[in-house]
């Protein structure tokens, strides 16, 4: 079996979560009857500190309906040029919405507040309406960095003060309140909806919520149903989301430790990684002589697998799959390849 | 427990099903490595005697997704005007693919070819550019009605001389080939594409699948991740799924047999029935001197629940946990308002 | 010269338009500045009963900055089935709009009311949301019929009272009011907006106004600006609209007498001809052993031009150019074919 | 009267324009039948050496056009972070085309080379379709900088060389060719479509002119209909716009002269005034201690009118109705507010 750091997203279910699925009360959620899926539901609006919640089936759904809910046609959301909302979600923002991105530089993932005061565009027939900004906590392209509560309060004080809408996609963001040991809610209260996933660190093998206020939710429901994310017995897939989201996060404290000592090995290697602040590192492979692609292959062949971020940078994303004992046998691998 | 007639999308999972679920082998379906999706969805292809196919969380989800990629922007859709791609998806295929929606009527969701190839609008300026028809087999509103392959190929060959492609929204396919005693590649070698729904009377929990040529599963892929349906470990849905598609069609046949005694019944009872083909009973409520709402509520205080169709028409649909004795006790209700 | 009865649309300019068109006063109407184009929407607001209104390039404009600024994405509206904005416009509400179309059948063009009360959605999510209903007024489709005041009021009544807004597609309301008589007002007042043409019967060579309240015509500027519709020195366009609304409308009159005399000659000829209220003739082509296409190449050869409106339809147009003499030149030319 | 220079689009007609205007030959161009619309557009397609060419009402109808119909929904589009379609068109390529901006900065508005390439998105399903590439020469915001033939060809070639489009905003390209002494088709020869203003610095009243392949303009003309840009007796508007293209381009020249005369008084003033290069001078504030808005709100005092394109930088664009007194005024003007 290889060892796969390529991300988090590959992470099965627990013995306790196949139990939880198997044993899951479940109805027509459709007609709002899955008892488990309004658990979860409740649940996750709780622990985010919001009105009300909404099961989706990924955080790209999670993300557009929260896109879709928040704007109309013709308006503008302000996001990171680096997001994963706006490279890799197949340009739904605009191609779903009619809604189009500004995007912004930033200081890893966190985007200066008078840069998107800057941003937001006057009321003028010649522009676009601002209506809306993303923040992205953990930053998957930044490398896994964290956004603190109070560099988001700013950016959300900036927008809310112009009458514009905070959205935060917050597919790892357990990850950040785990690396600063912060509360969940000391983030979310500086947003008015925020997406979080189910799988990736916290393991459940589908899902994320939207959470919001409640006529928020509701008014998202019509858009998650015309996605085609409205499902009936949705509660098999809801049931291990609750054990993700009760059980799941102190252990991505591991996660970021792996990571750590992967960074060290790294560096000791003489590699350059980037600052390594949760679960993903990643590495400029000139050390190793050669580009991304390559050395993804080389690795590969020694039975150890991540992604390539850019065409001389590898990210390595460690997960509940991945133990010391990888860690150290994925060094061994990269210093052998150094050393062939 | 009521007898719960609302709809055949209440179904719950066999044992077996949840065994399977339990047991699914997984992996990332996005990075195309959950085994058990691939076996879904080269086994529907196969079944559905088509290239390729595609697990999608809906079918409103497989419906939209097939509009988004049969059509760009701009384009055309004819369908029927009691469908349910026109009537219970959201306006999705004006929100999200900006397609143009031209309905015609039918007799019992049949269009007449004729009145199709009329639809069809010359290259023009001032048209809308006619891409694709769409079909629903079993037609939901029309009573669960069935279109036969030759009526379906009059269409077909209609469109498809004209180049403008054809879905079709088999929701409920397997319905219409138990009923018929037909194969399924009998109705689905007259469209292009077809959605089948795993759930409904076939008993999985979730999921549809989308099947279609090999080139444009390819690029439905691009759309279902724009709707946020690219899933994770999704094989613990489709593991039921296989099971649906290889275990439950035959006992459609049970469900059919049960709409023919109730729809007896209610005939008895001097109601005016529409024809039934399937699993699905349109009665009007006039008999009981009452509209809609009232006599489901009448209904639902005896124990038995249905769903409003139309002012004075209500819609009776049967399903794996209906059994005859159930069909009995609800003509028994049903008697009892009319005496009450 | 040919008698050219193809449209209204062919008309030019009086000899007084063209004075005013070259002397008119000028600014840049991106800024505001340009009087005529200010003047003009002043004069038209007061005209047609509004607060404002809004200079555009054409109807097809029009309308469709009616139907972006009345409703959002995901919106329906609700249009006769035979309209122009859902035949001659190239699907635009949903192409740019992301609205749906719900097609009515109509008596002549109008809508009955308890149909457009059926057709307006209940809010569920299954549903898109009604949010507008068209009429048009005359109707071109129906032969230049008129919907009478209180035919609107009835639907007007329907619409507000479920809080759905009713937009007119006036691009020949002056005809309508002419033929019965009435003001125009007594036509928009049954409208939150409406939009007219000053080209056609009006003579002038561009251009349309839409009309609503203030509110409403700020919000619509954002939306001619996206469709490219912010002209700057627009005045030599709006001058001739000027005369069009305070000089022409009385001369529809005798577009109408031309219109009804044509007909009255086609059915001494013994053509079926369609009921005649305004300046369009619709006949059938049958009689003269034909189809539309064919009779309208006969016609050209003798020097007649008409349209075909459907396979055996054909269409003539009445309007300032064509004479008493043109008529009966045309009605001989007809014989003839039929004598042929 | 004021000394207006705040843009060129304040230009008016000539009298030889204005003749032109009012003799102008004219039809039914929606029916192809307006022979001055027919001249523009051949003319203008052989100036810009394309094959074909489309008469639209503004540059913003002229560039959205061709997004539309270069892209489909779904697919994205990179331009300049400063280019007027991204930044003043309202937001339209996302709210009319479903198309995803993503902007590149720039030197002076020219895009480097490899920035596009890198741009240049893989085919992946994360991903949108990256399908086009928008420059724009002069670049407004860049202060009237001009984009060379070679920096064009590069970027060209980038493109092209992976299948995807070149799209030109040449709303003020003939004051490019002036101002390098080059042929417009040096320019053009490396886009695909170009659009071009016939306002502005050309005086015509209205519109510009969209060219590129026969077929492209051919499906172009759909769009144009669609976002209501299809005229009647469009020839009035178009019969200045041939003298805009035979007559005016060699007096920019002029426009030339006068910015560098007012960018050298500036200098002089000890102003720190942006490279100029053609007709438009953007000046900092900060000299006169104070901001845009203020030094504006002074100047307007005196008689002089200006726009502010920043907290701290206006703009001047000199035109047809500037004369080298007005500069001098100007600059008087401006020398007093520094001393008051």
């Amino acid at each position: 079996m290889a060892i796969d750091l390529r991300s988090d997203t590959v992470t099965k279910p627990t013995e306790e979560m196949k139990r939880a699925m198997v044993e899951a009360e479940v109805g027509d959620d459709v007609y709002g009857e899955d008892p488990t899926v309004n658990r979860l539901e409740k649940l996750a609006a709780e622990i985010l500190g919001k009105e009300d919640a909404l099961f989706v089936t990924s955080g790209t759904q999670g993300n557009q309906v929260a896109v879709l809910t928040h704007c109309v046609n013709g308006d503008e959301v302000i996001l990171e040029e680096d997001s994963h909302i706006f490279n890799y979600e197949g340009g739904a923002v605009a191609a779903l919405a009619g809604v189009q991105t500004r995007t912004l530089a930033s200081d890893r993932g966190t985007m200066a507040p008078d840069a998107v005061a800057r941003a937001i565009r006057g009321v003028n027939i010649h522009n676009a309406r601002t209506r809306l900004i993303c923040m992205e906590n953990t930053h998957n392209r930044a490398g896994g960095a964290v956004i603190s509560p109070e560099q988001m309060e700013a950016v959300y004080k900036v927008a809310t003060s112009k009458g514009v809408g905070v959205h935060l996609d917050g597919a790892r963001l357990f990850n950040a309140a785990v690396a600063l040991k912060r509360e969940i809610t000391d983030f979310t209260r500086y947003a008015c909806t925020v997406q979080v996933c189910l799988s990736k660190g916290l393991s459940a093998p589908i899902g994320s919520v939207l959470a919001g206020s409640r006529e928020f939710i509701q008014e998202a429901r019509w858009w998650r149903k015309k996605l085609g994310g409205g499902m009936r017995q949705a509660g098999y897939m809801a049931a291990p989301g609750i054990l993700a989201l009760t059980q799941m996060v102190d252990r991505l404290e591991e996660d970021h430790q792996l990571a750590a000592l992967l960074a060290e090995g790294l560096r000791q290697l003489s590699f350059e990684v980037k600052p390594v602040e949760t679960n993903i590192v990643l590495v400029h492979t000139e050390r190793a002589g050669m580009n991304a692609l390559d050395f993804l292959s080389r690795l590969a062949e020694k039975g150890v697998l991540a992604v390539d971020f850019d065409e001389n940078v590898v990210r390595f994303t460690t997960h509940r799959h991945i133990s010391e004992q990888d860690i150290r046998t994925a060094l061994q691998a990269i210093e052998a390849i150094l050393h062939a």
